[in-house]
């Protein structure tokens, strides 16, 4: 297990120092008990670290907005009408979460956009393209299903209203929510070129490989399920066992299963359950009913289609077995795609510059730069993850890293401000 | 699955006819979609119809009072300072329950004891022993854990002050619940000399044997677990398989096991999980705790030990196999106890009196009676449950067996009035 090291400044100095001391503040907001952070999205905390982060930008001389669902921009205009380059990536965690999931790849944005305006400003250079630093919202889909929310609306991949109208398990909406930390704007967000986001792996191959920058080429393949396990409620003592249609014997029978079918592709394919929930969930009452959500991830398509094509097999053979039904409910999936090659030679060119060791890896969870890779040419950087814990407290990446990864971003947004790149689509 | 028949009370004349009619009223309070109840203890529909059977008993002239843990009695006094034959069940219910468990002996005694007092006043004679109808607290423990809680209290087997300070999944103690309906009495109740019991099977041997009254000789033995499996919160999508500890694994095999040791002693081996939960239950986190609740039940207390053995083995298999590691918290067991042979007997004799069709069973559920025999000779009944069902709203016994019920209960309880029982532990 990996130990955290506080985020220490004084090691550093100028922009950068000023950026782990940032770092070090945005990790006291909603702090879990373990080193990590607890900020779900659309809670207090979140709203803490949204009013935090508003006046640091405001402090570096960004205008600050919220868009329709929640999407908080810090906005610096050198030309005014030009699109935007749009950099950052989500604070809202996981529950008892890592402090750098997310919140590393904002705050980063946010030091990167602050010295390249002081330096244009110095020197007086206008770049082709303005700057949005951006907080997606809801990036976790931790309290409000599905993950990627604020940048699904602000793409058009999802629509606005059944966003707004999504409840959390006890009810509240979307909109609520926003509406009570104070962050529900009304428009469509700016414009956007360009997007950058940088982010930690969640794993360990570039660690394993000393590699400082990830230059992220394309994305794992996904199919997420909801399945019901339908049974039938009876009495756990009085009831014969073969009369029993236990929704939870089938459930658990699809979890192992589930394990069972990645054991066959080792280490290129994905499985896991991570909810579960069981009616009614009584002491002596034989389940009647389970929710689960499953995913299945590959790289490689061929072979999630065949992990896909045995799940379901097994599927139907838990169902005679256990003697329930499992429907399949609400899904989706995506498939591999590529980041825009010449997106990834300009990260690439960069990192050789700076002398910081690189390689190209892919991204095995999704990212808000996923969805904004389908609308405008997007730049995916990683630093890397000690022992690849993540989604967990001790998530931890050393200083000299985030610092690093500072420096890259800070070179590849210049870059994309200045018009180095073939021009986004939101351009042409 | 049952066809749910209506009570019928046109089929039958005077006390019985009664009977039947008042309870179809009783399934009305607190009724479920499709023929069941949901009445959880303390909840506002057991405060409904607490309320309902206070006014049946005081309008048959019995005085009515809650004791210090809620559980509801209605006092007819023959002798002033005589104890007490105790005869009841619960009225509270398991989530969209059947309507017969519990409720069908709750009003089976009331008019068993209308019936009695009737004829006693009619004929001049006073009894014995003193009557008292009950409505055990919280048999189920579906809201508040463990089961038979107002029994165990009145028994003196669970100290007062656990029972209320007990709390429900969202943090409401037992004190309040009971407070909020009304139902918060301060005495310890009436002093039992007996105790009688109705119930319906909840099984299908009766059934299938052609009988009508079952009477109750010993119970199951049980062991029920509190299991606790401790895994490490990971990233779903980017966590390479051989690195994750998911406690939703470990806990799934455990699921799998239990029946898999069940299978092992066909007919004679029970087990189940009937309650799970998982943390932190977000669908792109490995889960790092999953609580369950596991129980094994017997009638043969060789192969209870021998079943807790093989479960136990699978446990530290289950621990290497998925990485993580199990826990066991709270548990409580109980060996095959009898009921009172001279109780058994009277039961027999009352039966075959009444021409009733009758065999020994054992109950393979708790109930109050299980408490309440360690305290006093206790005769336990069981009328036959179509296709075993219970727990479930489809819960079904037919009317004949349910008068056939009552005229049994009636006699058993005016015998027990009448001190053709050697007397009870509290009357020496």
């Amino acid at each position: 297990m990996s130990r955290i090291v506080e985020p220490d400044p004084s090691a550093f100095s100028g922009e950068d120092a000023r950026f782990v001391r940032d770092f070090a503040v945005l990790c006291g907001i909603g702090a879990a008990e373990h080193g990590g952070v607890h900020r779900l999205a659309g809670s207090a905390a979140d709203g803490e670290q949204r009013r935090w982060f508003a006046e640091l930008l405001k402090s570096e001389g960004f205008s600050v907005e919220f868009d329709r669902i929640g999407n908080q921009f810090g906005l610096l205009e050198f030309t005014p009408g030009a699109p935007f380059v749009v950099v950052g990536s989500h604070l809202d965690s996981q529950p008892t979460a890592g402090r750098y999931d997310g919140a590393y790849g904002v705050l980063a944005a946010a030091h990167a956009a602050f010295g390249l305006a002081s330096q244009w400003r110095l020197a007086g250079i206008i770049p082709q393209y303005n700057l949005a630093v951006v907080n997606w919202f809801n990036e976790e889909g931790a309290r409000f299903k599905p993950s990627m929310m604020g940048s699904s609306v602000y793409t058009g991949k999802m629509p606005l209203a059944e966003a707004l109208a999504t409840v959390d398990a006890s009810g509240v909406t979307v909109s609520e929510a926003l509406s009570s930390i104070g962050c529900l704007g009304d428009g469509p967000g700016p414009v956007a070129a360009f997007c950058a986001e940088i982010h930690i792996e969640q794993g360990r191959s570039m660690e394993r490989n000393g590699v400082t920058i990830g230059v992220v080429d394309s994305n794992w393949a996904a199919n997420k399920y909801e399945f019901v396990v339908h049974g039938e409620q009876a009495h756990t003592g009085s009831t014969v066992i073969e009369d029993r249609r236990d929704a939870l014997l089938g459930a658990s029978l699809l979890v192992v299963a589930a394990r069972e079918v990645a054991d066959l592709f080792p280490g290129v394919l994905h499985t896991s359950v991570g909810q579960l929930d069981v009616y009614p969930n009584s002491p002596v009452v034989v389940p009647s009913r389970v929710n689960l959500l499953l995913d299945l991830r590959s790289a490689d398509e061929a072979v999630l289609a065949e992990a896909d094509d045995l799940l379901h097999q097994r599927i139907r053979e838990i169902e005679a077995a256990a003697n329930v039904s499992i429907e399949q409910g609400s899904s989706h999936s995506w498939p591999v795609t590529p980041y825009q090659p010449e997106g990834v030679e300009l990260a690439e060119k960069t990192a050789a510059n700076l002398g910081l060791s690189h390689r190209r890896v892919k991204t095995l969870a999704g990212h808000d730069s996923t969805n904004m890779k389908d609308i405008v040419p997007t730049v995916m950087l990683f630093v890397p993850s000690v022992d690849g814990i993540s989604h967990n407290e001790h998530e931890y990446t050393r200083d000299e890293d985030i610092v690093a990864g500072l420096h890259m971003l800070t070179n590849v947004v210049r870059s994309l401000c200045n018009g180095e790149l073939s021009s986004g689509a939101a351009d042409d």
